[in-house]
């Protein structure tokens, strides 16, 4: 199984696979501070809403490992506020956070780090048990043969490991269902054609990469049985805020009568959040768009607009698949009756 | 004014712009056989619908200017074959081969290369002269300082000089509407954010490039008054071929209430066919997709489907603005009236 995120106890190390480097190069990066893990995810060496918040876990467990020559809770403090800056959409970054200075605030000086650490690894074997769980509840949702469509990476890189849209895809191999994917290249950092293509040819399921352009197209003529996506965080009402693209992906689908759903566990629920109109986006540097590879594209000069989520609303959203359930709508009390 | 494709009377060359080094190099290419000019156009040195059918004209002109050791009559004819197998979608493109056959017929064997030469220029000026009415056309739709979406390039580039959609946007300019364009940048081969934006950089109106799934985003919180797209392909009923993307463009505008424009020449409508399920569609090469540049960007033995266009259905067009005037629905009877 890829495992894009461990904890060596004997070194205390955090080891990522460096996700920028995929699929080319199978690189992994041996981080010793919170401070190399803020960077680490601002600069999407790993990136997916689970798997930001479980590597933030980790950071703050690194903060009270290698303290340096602070004091370990002085220094625990300032890695839970540099952390929870590293990227504002993902919910679960600040989930995560939270259930982290929960365990600090309960647990005794001597055995802090043991029970972080035990905290992290207990966040990241919950997630990968919640993807599988997903994986079964979506299978029931499709048919034989899928044509699935799926949008950026919701695969093993983007969480614990498994997945969570492409966790539903995995389900659905398991259950004998024999999918094939249509892959969004996925624009600006092209996560489809880089880390799903990558992840399906490990796991073996059949796939084709598309522009995004080309995904409507596909769905006028019938080829698109699904689209399943990832999310970043989801509000009470469930709208869903999942990368850039996904909101156009969902109106197509709703033009065509294709059924549209989201892959996400509880953790990306945002219970404060009343719609999604209050989902901050992240705006991220220009060059994503203007570079690829360092190799400028655009025009000297030339300026780039490049938010990286978008929200969609609820109402184009057929099913929520989670852990514990698939959610149907009206979301606001199936979310609701979720938590209880 | 950008002059794309130019005719050296003197040497008997046809000179293009690389537009695959674009923006970054302005490389010329002279050409002086028929068969270096049907690869140009394979390989997209020069494209966009009203080009594609200029160039090619200018192609058989040089069938004859150059023959080599052929007959000149018996190279015209292998000529406007191979022309015509260069690319499928764009009806311009055997309109225009149409035009020289037609001319071909009617002269005489000595006049012949300076008859071609004149119709070839006569194709180009005419082209430049509807772009410029379809700007005057098309900006009587837009309102003061629009934020105009446009998809691909559909600029002086892809014609003999001026533009199309790019046209229409210069017109407002001229209007003294201050317009603001939205650059789509066109995956796979980024003509959005590689031409486009040298255009517009070119004429002094301001822009920023987008990534195509921030369209919709952007016009769920008011900031597109319209989309303008060019067209390489229209149907008796106005149902609309044009790069891929386009058709998911008008899908996201529906959506919103913005409106949807096509700028095309009456050259680009194909009377012929009466409705867009008979456009033949192109499947360009898998690696536009899995590189970029000459950089691998997928996995090793990942698969790609590239179709090159799809077609928006006339119902989410707005209006249809050519040289002659702008066509509104129901479009079969405005469509045969501007034929008259």
């Amino acid at each position: 199984m890829i495992e894009p995120i461990r904890y060596d106890r004997e070194t205390d190390k955090l080891l990522l696979i460096d996700q920028r480097k995929l699929p080319l190069k199978h690189e992994v990066l041996e981080l010793t501070n919170y401070k190399d893990v803020a960077r680490a995810i601002e600069n999407m060496v790993v990136r997916g809403a689970p798997a930001i918040g479980i590597t933030a876990s980790y950071g703050l467990v690194l903060s009270v490992a290698n303290p340096g020559s602070k004091d370990r809770k002085e220094n625990f403090r300032a890695a839970r506020e540099r952390l929870g800056e590293t990227r504002p959409t993902a919910v679960n970054l600040f989930w995560a956070l939270d259930r982290m200075e929960e365990t600090f605030r309960r647990s005794k000086g001597k055995g802090l780090k043991g029970s972080l650490l035990e905290e992290a690894e207990r966040i990241k074997q919950e997630d990968i048990r919640a993807n599988r769980e997903m994986g079964k509840n979506g299978a029931q949702l499709l048919k034989d043969e899928p044509q699935i469509l799926t949008h950026c990476n919701a695969g093993g890189l983007a969480t614990g490991g498994y997945g969570t849209a492409l966790g539903v895809i995995r389900g659905a191999l398991e259950a004998g269902l024999e999918p094939f994917v249509w892959v969004d290249e996925t624009r600006p950092r092209l996560q489809g054609a880089k880390l799903t293509a990558w992840e399906l040819k490990q796991v073996g399921i059949p796939f084709k990469i598309i522009v995004e352009g080309a995904a409507p197209s596909l769905m006028a003529r019938g080829k698109v049985d699904a689209v399943v996506t990832g999310a970043d965080r989801i509000a009470a009402n469930g709208d869903t805020a999942n990368k850039i693209g996904t909101y156009g992906l969902a109106l197509d689908a709703e033009a065509h009568g294709v059924p549209f759903y989201v892959a996400a566990p509880l953790s990306t629920i945002d219970l404060d959040l009343e719609k999604g109109q209050g989902i901050p986006i992240e705006e991220r540097k220009e060059a994503e768009v203007l570079e690829l590879e360092g190799t400028r594209l655009a025009p000297e000069g030339a300026k780039a607009y490049n938010p990286a989520f978008d929200v969609t609303p609820a109402n184009l959203i057929d099913h929520i698949i989670t852990e514990r359930k698939v959610l149907s709508p009206p979301f606001e009390e199936e979310i609701a009756s979720a938590f209880d």
